[in-house]
């Protein structure tokens, strides 16, 4: 396709998108629901046909030269098609949130006022190399009464419209327009661009991948985006912490997965506590491979430990390294969390109610957490069935994004003839 | 100032209101009421400054040729000042958003997950001749937490000075930071491109005012905007309405304020009932001076009309004209009004059950609205104690914004020490 077919493909996708919103935002729960079912179905019908998709992708991509990392995330195993089939069908299970009706109020003129909950429209969603994103996006899309355009990486177009093809039989059978998920078929990046920047039929844009992807959307958007920027997630052992506690939350914080955004890249210690701990803790993590940067009372209690610099506090690691930092106390720790987080989630160890109260009220994260694992900040943690990202924005959606973060509230009035004085 | 000293100043008063918005987040809720009630004192106290201030402000208005309207809006009496103190203790008198917990559920792993509301941090106001807003923004953005930088219009700029005085002594016998709102002091239209601009000080914008101030801000802004565009609102006269309550519903909703956002700008009605009630309507509206232009089946029915264009169904009147369309049923009437409306308010006159629940359900607008009149659109009318303004975006705020719509909601755990398996 060249430029100007690019840009005449992406309008008729949008015009058909914003088309299709207008008959999923009036949806039953039972059509959508039906629709939901019967792409599992159809998924599990076309599970060799996903593979063999999904084997020319890999096979391209590993021929291209994609890094190990990409490969594992692209490849597709028997397992991960009934995964996402079993996904498409906890959607289902989930409640519709379309509709529903909250903080109705008499008012003193007699009109009562209230919020309905209502979809977005259309949802733009841009990811790289998972195919399962496609039959999670269009899921959460369609069960929130929205749209959704769907641009998946290049590496995994085979399987992405093979999956496409499943998620339109689906709507089809529930006899919902096949235009409400649509999976754009060039692999073009000037789609992206068209796609980021058409306000009169995209109403949001989802990018899920890495910071570089994000922060080039974020640039060229006209449309509000529900971003997911780092995890540079902090685990605050409090002078007043259970001590085996604080030991067996940063274990798992740290090192129950390396590479996630709510893994905890930096220990924060009080100092009333820390000759006591800060070793303990150094050698819990370095007996699991993980090098320890730390301040300059850190390198005093840990011979084995390298100094960190400013850039080390601010770095989400992705690997095996964690910063540590004493501190005077929970108000400063506090401090060195507001400045040095991106504001994904935090956590306090402490027995102290005040500490508590006060780490949860001004801890200015996503996610903040008391006496807990980092790890649970996710939507399937959190009750939400599903999540379609964990934004690091306050605006709109904040933390991880379900359902609720694919619709807004519309008020509403129910009156009997009332006008105002 | 030339425009680097602009920069240097704004960004004095970005960085500024950044460190103050940590402390009013984390301020109790006797403090920012005891501001507000000092602050309204102190405007009382100044009432013959005040009144001082905006006669020189108006002078040179006037003799600058500044428009009625304007000057109208611009002109501060002695009520005017007793209505601006009683605004700030309604503030005082509100709940507190802040550190709000809602939704605690305890999940599976033990852990209890809900959200906190918390202030968004630093919010941006620009707004044009009123002087009451600045103690209005004020207040509402204390209340909520927020630190704010106010920028009002320059033919208001001694008022709007003298009001900000008042502002900082109430703060300053609250013990809060002086900082907490700061008044742009120049009138240097770079400034405002700097604040809409600066995302490590300024976390929101709110304009109010006419279309091209927030067109502008818009296209300038690289932070998120509180919206509040036209208000092209409508009323429908369903088949099974009560005729006397339509009557009553649409004089209400379009002669008792001409030039307000939640004025009537069109009446849609059903074809079953227009030939009965076309004519009446049409009667009590042009004995109220206003111009009628229909659709071909109105001009039938009235003689007096004029044809509506296409132009005239998206049109915001703000004036003594009206828009008629006949149409087939609550299905057409739902789609012109989503093809027309600016999504701001829109009202059924309807004794159908069915019709009610479907128009509530599938108008895509910020106030949807059974048998009342569309007037009642409004912060104070639906509770919220004080508006901002009315946002008629989809994303964060929708409709009137107050306290709410400036805060955001945090996740919050609480838990035992649990870890993620």
């Amino acid at each position: 396709m060249d430029a100007l077919n690019v840009k005449h493909y992406m309008e008729g996708i949008g015009r058909a998108a914003r088309a299709a919103s207008r008959e999923t935002a009036k949806a039953s729960t039972a059509a959508k629901n039906g629709a939901l079912l019967a792409m599992a179905k159809a998924i599990r019908d076309s599970r060799d046909a996903l593979l063999v998709a999904n084997a020319a992708d890999v096979a391209e991509a590993k021929a291209n030269g994609l890094e190990a990392a990409l490969i594992d995330r692209l490849t597709l195993t028997a397992k991960g098609v009934e995964k996402m089939a079993q996904g498409l069908e906890q959607v289902a299970a989930l409640a519709d949130p379309v509709g529903e009706i909250t903080d109705l109020k008499r008012r003193p003129t007699g009109i009562q006022v209230g919020k309905m909950r209502v979809p977005l429209g259309v949802v733009g969603i841009i990811y790289e190399a998972r195919p399962n994103v496609t039959a999670d996006a269009a899921a959460l899309c369609l069960k929130s009464g929205n749209a959704a355009i769907l641009r998946g990486g290049k590496e995994a177009i085979r399987c992405n419209q093979a999956i496409a093809a499943c998620v339109r039989a689906g709507l089809r059978a529930a006899g919902l327009p096949e235009t409400a998920v649509q999976v754009i078929e060039t692999t073009d990046r000037a789609a992206v661009g068209y796609l980021v920047a058409m306000p009169e039929f995209v109403d949001v844009i989802v990018p899920r991948g890495g910071k570089g992807l994000i922060e080039r959307i974020s640039k060229e958007a006209r449309v509000p985006v529900i971003k997911h920027l780092d995890g540079n997630c902090h685990v605050y052992v409090d002078a007043d912490a259970d001590a085996s506690m604080a030991l067996k939350i940063i274990e798992n914080a740290k090192t129950q997965r390396l590479g996630t955004c709510n893994t905890a890249e930096s220990v924060v210690v009080a100092r009333r506590v820390a000759a006591a701990q800060v070793p303990a803790i150094a050698k819990m993590l370095m007996a699991k491979g993980i090098e320890i940067r730390g301040c300059a009372e850190t390198l005093a209690l840990v011979p084995n430990a390298t100094a960190a610099t400013d850039e080390d506090y601010y770095t989400e690691y992705l690997a095996a390294t964690i910063s540590v930092k004493v501190v005077a106390d929970v108000g400063e720790a506090i401090e060195h969390i507001n400045k040095y987080s991106s504001g994904h989630t935090e956590a306090i160890v402490t027995e102290n109610y005040t500490h508590a109260m006060r780490f949860l009220r001004e801890v200015d994260s996503s996610s903040v957490m008391v006496n807990a694992s980092t790890r649970f900040a996710d939507g399937f943690e959190y009750g939400l069935g599903a999540e379609i990202g964990i934004s690091t924005d306050k605006f709109h959606a904040r933390g991880p994004v379900g359902l609720e973060g694919l619709t807004s509230q519309k008020w509403i009035v129910l009156g009997n003839g009332e006008v105002r004085d």
